[in-house]
């Protein structure tokens, strides 16, 4: 069975456990607190040098990380993975977006106001954050404007990846009002089959 | 033929040079100039909404952007793409990993020392840059004192995105003295069959 070491209010971690759950497959989670030095123990490291959580442990024993490529491992073969080429690449296109104009703007800055306490010097980030966030909001926008998934008209795990930290985005003081577009997209996210919520441990 | 928008100093746009001459696919390079407003035009961003090089026009009139997501697409079916799903994940595990903890400290600290004037205010982000940086390179450095290349004995498409701003790196005053394991790895991916250096335009 898949281990999934990974911290329950982490997007990035409920990214797996949603496509875990839409694709039925059974999966052990081991809770981390990575907000708490628990992703830079000497053993948590042994698994992944990077430190970061979302790691898993396959059936074979080897370790995989980085939450995007471990979707594109779990849903070979099923239908949140497209079989075209194009479209393959497109739904990758949207997971670099992901990792690299999105995430660290909307879920960095909903890691300072979530974790940090409120005179934290890292508060003076924000300001940027949020420009920056707003930016990757409307390149989204546009597209779902004309579309309804990420991969084109069918769900998948380009939608699973940038659905995580946006449904969450008001938590770091982005306001979706301006994104109507989005706003149903997350409609259309929250009624796919066997969608599960993100739920903080202990909640 | 496929047209790539890009600028040949970045590595980013580097990477689908590589790529697109050691498969031997005949390409048009359309250069731009994205540290001058390039990419703000609204020719651009009509190609590419998140206004980023490289950005490429395939041969069916459609635009695919994010470089780790065009090389996947390059690669199908050649020998940079390993045929096992799992390798098929652990190539994109670097590749996320590049573009998520490696290439927004190793290629802005480049950007920073080579395009900006010297007394710029963003020089101040430079020791940050550096130790997140160092950070990156210490994983490469564990993974590559084990296995020849990053999906494993093959070189790959996840060779070719960390080689791109990683065999830079001085240009942004990093010192590769301390990897010994990286600076034989760069030796290797230099030696691959149909090599081209990076070279700016003009150069």
């Amino acid at each position: 069975m898949i281990s999934v070491f990974g911290m329950s209010d982490s997007g990035n971690c409920y990214k797996l456990r949603l496509a875990l759950e839409q694709l039925q497959v059974p999966y052990r989670w081991e809770e981390v607190d990575s907000v708490n030095g628990g992703t830079r123990t000497a053993e948590f490291l042994a698994m992944n040098p990077n430190g970061k959580v979302p790691t898993v442990r396959l059936e074979n024993g080897e370790y995989l990380s980085e939450s995007n490529a471990i979707l594109f491992y779990l849903a070979d073969g099923s239908a949140l993975w497209p079989q075209e080429r194009l479209l393959q690449a497109r739904v990758l296109q949207w997971m670099f977006f992901e990792q690299y104009s999105h995430e660290p703007y909307i879920a960095v800055a909903r890691y300072i106001c979530r974790f940090l306490p409120p005179d934290h010097a890292r508060r003076a980030e924000l300001p940027r954050l949020h420009e920056r966030g707003a930016q990757a909001l409307q390149v989204m926008e546009t597209h779902l404007s004309r579309q309804d998934f990420f991969g084109g008209s069918a769900y998948s795990i380009a939608d699973i990846a940038l659905f995580a930290y946006t449904h969450k985005s008001a938590e770091g003081r982005f306001d979706l009002a301006p994104y109507p577009a989005i706003r149903r997209w997350i409609e259309r996210v929250a009624a796919q089959p066997r969608f599960v919520p993100m739920v903080a441990a202990g909640a």
